[in-house]
């Protein structure tokens, strides 16, 4: 099943949305956003796995699924926590934020704060308590979106030294267009891991396509982390952190990591940082080649 | 005008306090929730302080006011900043959470996490426009309400070497049973501070008194700085970190200060940690010796 949440409000209308990202029926008389549907799960799943089958087997009513209409899955939530799990830590970041729809601009300050993108997979649970260990969490991860975590790098710097956090340097995040259940994944959602590459490109061109099957944490281990001293509330978002690879081949997700590597490569970094005007984009697509997510398609302009 | 929480969902049901904290009545004819209010505040501001003066002269459909029937003022929040603004530096830290009532147990893990309060003060805002300067920031602040910021020192350190900030050091926040508009301090608000001092108290004694006006960065400054790179929306809370003084007399709001003037005035740390059982009590008074939000009184049990 792929849900999305249609411009409107604060907290978006809920539509379903056929797998090959054509059609939407809108679902806002079972649930009227995803933040209700994700609380009342087991009361609404069944009805909006019908109404999914409805839509693929060509129901009235459906409508032309535009991504520039849609918000952010889940358009804002009450916690967002951010892994670092490609590295060999284990480490968490807390975020919260209204979040950018996967079309809207991503509007920034200055040029001079070293803008930059970061490739992720993310996932939304219901209700997990404190204490749940990981071979228990895999109930609790309802559906899974792609991420682009928004960074500005001339800022993270100070902000690491602190030991509190980015904030400054985290300012916005944008998710895909919809948000699919474990199921779409199919033989892809292996032990908590999502083992596709995520294709990642600047400007149109090829930037990276790391595989998510190198996540040193998988999601199950990640929150469990996270749930050791707190609940996670229904409609938590738990993101894996900058995807990447070994291999160079696979490009990066980031661009501080492609700089990274041409600093040890070729003795200094030669990517630069964003301008205003330029685009990201971001998708996943099936072993058959279709989109999954749809794609995270944004400019960066001055605010 | 004060407000509050009652019980009730994940939202709970909104109230308006009377003055002296005994009486309320509930205001959900005009907003739902408090996070309704705060997002059309210039709509139902008016309703509301009309209901507040209403209680005060005495309007019928008052019940007694219980702060354990009450949950935190905003049961939970899309963006919860805390500040550390009573150092020398302006670092802030972004949190997440549902949170305790201003009763409730605050239920831990292990007491060897070295569990510990933080007493502070906290803002709301309506939405502020990314940008904003610390002129221009008053009028965004609706709403106040104390802290008791739980943190488990034992977690903390490994957690701010990450430098991605504190997770599972902090697992919880609770905010005192009221939250009061400006205009309730009267001559205690003072360009962004409040300049009283924070009562804390530690199984029924004194721990200390610290008071607001030595905040380094006001909520002004504070405020500035977070909206530098994004918009805040309406809900947001931003908190002051520890309340702290220079002088000595003034005791502390946290048990990990009071343990480094030990280490420095006599060579190691005395004070132990929170055990299980012990209850901590945040509470503020104003000139006249009344308690403004009422206090902020739990145990620490365990999970």
């Amino acid at each position: 099943m792929k849900l999305a949440s249609m411009k409107s409000g604060r907290d978006g209308r809920l539509a379903i949305v056929s797998k090959d990202l054509t059609k939407a029926v809108f679902a806002d008389s079972i649930a009227p956003t995803l933040l209700d549907a994700i609380e009342r799960w087991p009361e609404v799943e069944n009805s909006l796995r019908e109404r999914y089958q409805e839509l693929e087997a060509g129901a009235q009513g459906a409508f032309s699924f535009d991504p520039a209409r849609a918000m952010s899955p889940l358009p804002r939530c009450y916690q967002w926590l951010d892994g670092s799990t490609f590295a060999n830590h284990c480490a968490l970041m807390e975020r919260a934020f209204d979040f950018l729809g996967p079309r809207d601009d991503v509007r920034l300050p200055n040029e001079s704060d070293n803008m930059d993108f970061e490739g992720e997979v993310a996932v939304i649970v219901d209700d997990v308590p404190m204490g749940t260990p990981a071979e228990r969490v895999a109930p609790r991860i309802k559906l899974l979106m792609l991420v682009n975590d928004v960074s500005l790098r001339a800022l993270a710097g100070r902000e690491m030294k602190t030991g509190f956090g980015w904030v400054q340097a985290k300012p916005s995040t944008s998710f895909s267009p919809v948000a699919v259940t474990p199921d779409e994944l199919g033989p892809a959602w292996v032990d908590g891991r999502v083992e596709l590459p995520l294709q990642v490109q600047r400007n149109g061109e090829w930037f990276g396509q790391p595989n998510g099957k190198e996540m040193t944490f998988n999601f199950y281990r990640l929150i469990e982390h996270t749930a050791y001293s707190r609940c996670l509330r229904a409609g938590t978002i738990i993101g894996s952190g900058t995807m990447s690879n070994a291999s160079r081949t696979a490009g990066s997700a980031c661009i501080a990591e492609r700089r990274a590597i041409e600093t040890l490569d070729q003795g200094g970094a030669k990517t630069p940082f964003l301008r205003f005007g330029e685009s990201v984009r971001i998708e996943m697509f099936d072993a058959a080649g279709r989109s999954i997510f749809g794609a995270i398609d944004q400019r960066y302009v001055k605010y």
